[in-house]
């Protein structure tokens, strides 16, 4: 089969066989291929499309191309979440404690921050001594302990997709449904997992800028996702705003901290209790649900489910007294709160450009190559809707260089509107696909 | 100016800015653009297009990416002919002297045959002794003395499509009007010439199948060529059956030699006298059709066009005792006559099939780097409409090798169809675009 037919079958809209797409997905990793044919077929699926059944069959074959974790012995239905990125979007850190406290197992591979997008690892890695680099094995060994683990992508973890991402990057075929959907779903099928929710998000803050567009998205994901024989379901939520009122990454995972003792922001808990809601029943825990709310609400108020978190911090080296004081976490060498201009009602606060004042900050990566400064970023942030005197607090600015201060205090200033008019309310989840 | 950003403005449908599209051409030869970005490129081109100021920039880029010969020393308006390639298509070798001999400078880069179509470099080269490897300095002494020289791309011309071509041979992105027009305009933009005389070819035996695909082909290099400061025109002409008679280097050699003692194939002869015309009138030295098709005549009937070959062949190394006595050329150790299975009409004679029967036999070129061989092929082959008996030859095998000769006769025998009903004649020159 030589590489040009199969693009020539692509770029004239035909649909690929599950041959020729495991042709070429191999091809991305045992060299059949040569990258300029990769890229030109990764073209011709941009601007033609893959059906449910060739991008199902996409998502296996990067699945294949590496080792596919089996957690067969770990008793119980095991379900993760996979958000499709936001900002200020911590929401992995409280809820996965939280589910494994009601009794699901949640086994977790997660991504690295990358441009305005923040990563669960890099959060993570602000605890001292959090480490996420474990082996499969390890990996393995820690969910049937003690029902957790939260790592990163290992190296022979689905490593077409890893090629292949890194040439979708630099040739203009990122944004694309059946692409994105391969992506995600080669990942979390290798995890072992039985069960998978999803937080497709959409506004300025999103990848998807539309709401129609994070249907489409979802709606693949949930096709291909059963397709490969898991339970799918997903949540459309807005990305309008910041997820909560921390963005940076020892920021956020002290209001993680804060969201397990019930004390979060409030639109972080929605998020966390939908996500886990959908968790509880997919995992066969809880009737519905209105009951799966109640389990979630009990392990918080008990704290079961922060006795959870420290268990997972420390089985994976991290200092567990950031679970009882937020101070152990790194700080800042500058915090400036932004003082409101005037009085008035919190009219917008641009998630995009709270995201590049803490990228500028140096809690985000520009490129994959940059460090992440764990204790920068944003803190205390208002949201919108809420009213301020003139002087109070927007927000605190955590930094630790002082021209870099500079430009987020101007940035800042820019994504944070006052004004006269109460906002209409937008409703945070938008949408269950089920 | 980031590779991944043009490649998206393409992808997205966008006509790209004259910068843009140098940016691309010139990534192509320097290094700046990755292969896997210029062939993700080439699939975008290839699916949204290029309108025709786009492509006359594509053109331009291209030619600037080499050497651009300057024959403005040369008196006259230089003008030369290109084909887009079929079977048994040698036009260029009789034409090119006779235009000549009427007072008009051809000089002509030519190219190699590869798959089914022959090429015109292979053919002279079956003259014992000619040289195409001439340095463009050489090229443009040899024009200025004896007005024409034919000869094959140097490494400096146009490298930029060396390049993307050999890409899109192994990316499926060859069949797209814009690419074809760059690719041919650019060569022939770097040749120093005024005028171009294009004949686009359709029908089985082309790369064009239909006459409406032709058109668009036509139209565009004609729209573009003009963009670029040339005069050109361009015919659409039949290629259902072989050109003439013979397919194959030598023998292709010695049936031009007989057209320009007047005394070649009737189609052959039709073709190039319809080109010749054009260059004629282009060059200044005819009024009118009637008036170029008179003095192209006087030249083949006088001797001066022969004559003119004689210089060339001479000029570029070659034996002249071929322009006297075909036997010079090389001569294959088979040389077998097919038989009619029956009497009747010649109802087809398939191109393709002709071709593959000449590439099976070594005429041609399956991949690039193959060797042709140039006594092999077929010659005195009948033509559609011509009656024949039983036995009558239908062709003669010309073969070096006895299982090649087998094989080539079962292909011919399928090519040629013997029947009762006199087909319908389809006109040789189908549209003049001017």
């Amino acid at each position: 089969m030589f590489p040009q037919h199969v693009i020539a079958r692509k770029r004239d809209g035909q649909a690929l066989s599950r041959d020729e797409i495991t042709a070429f997905v191999r091809g991305a990793t045992d060299g059949s291929w040569e990258d300029y044919q990769l890229t030109a077929m990764l073209m011709a699926i941009f601007l033609r499309g893959m059906n449910a059944e060739e991008t199902a069959h996409y998502a296996d074959a990067m699945m294949r191309s590496g080792v596919v974790a089996d957690l067969s012995d770990v008793p119980g239905i095991k379900v993760d979440k996979h958000s499709t990125g936001g900002v200020g979007d911590k929401i992995s850190i409280p809820l996965a404690p939280m589910v494994v406290a009601c009794g699901v197992p949640v086994p977790m591979i997660s991504g690295r921050g990358l441009g305005h997008s923040g990563g669960t690892l890099d959060k993570l890695e602000a605890i001292p001594g959090f480490r996420t680099d474990l082996s499969l094995s390890a990996y393995h060994a820690q969910v049937a302990k003690i029902g957790c683990a939260l790592i990163g992508q290992t190296k022979d973890l689905a490593p077409a997709d890893k090629k292949l991402y890194a040439l979708r990057d630099v040739t203009a075929t990122v944004e694309c449904i059946p692409l994105i959907c391969g992506s995600i779903l080669s990942k979390k099928l290798a995890e072992g997992i039985d069960a998978l929710v999803l937080d497709v998000k959409f506004g300025r803050g999103a990848f998807m800028k539309t709401r129609a567009e994070a249907r489409q998205l979802a709606e693949a994901l949930v096709r291909v996702g059963q397709a490969g024989g898991k339970q799918v379901r997903a949540l459309l939520t807005a990305m309008e705003q910041p997820l909560g009122r921390a963005v940076g990454n020892a920021l956020e995972v002290a209001e993680s901290v804060a969201c397990l003792k019930g004390a979060g922001p409030a639109d972080v808990m929605e998020v966390t209790y939908a996500l886990g809601s959908h968790m509880l029943i997919l995992g066969g825990v809880a009737r519905d649900e209105a009951d799966a709310r109640q389990r979630l609400e009990r392990v918080v108020t008990n704290g079961t489910a922060l006795a959870k978190f420290r268990e997972i911090v420390i089985a994976q080296g991290g200092d567990p007294r950031v679970v009882d004081d937020p101070r152990h976490l790194p700080q800042a060498k500058f915090q400036v709160p932004l003082p409101a201009p005037r009085a008035g009602v919190v009219g917008d606060v641009d998630a995009m450009g709270v995201a590049l004042a803490a990228l500028r900050l140096g809690a985000g990566r520009a490129k994959a190559s940059d460090a992440v400064d764990p204790a920068v970023g944003i803190s205390t942030l208002v949201k919108i809707g809420e009213r301020v005197k003139a002087g109070d607090s927007l927000a605190v600015i955590h930094a630790n260089n002082a021209t870099a201060l500079a430009d987020a205090q101007g940035m800042l200033a820019q994504a944070i509107v006052v004004g006269d008019t109460m906002p209409d309310p937008v409703p945070l989840i938008a949408e269950t696909l089920v």
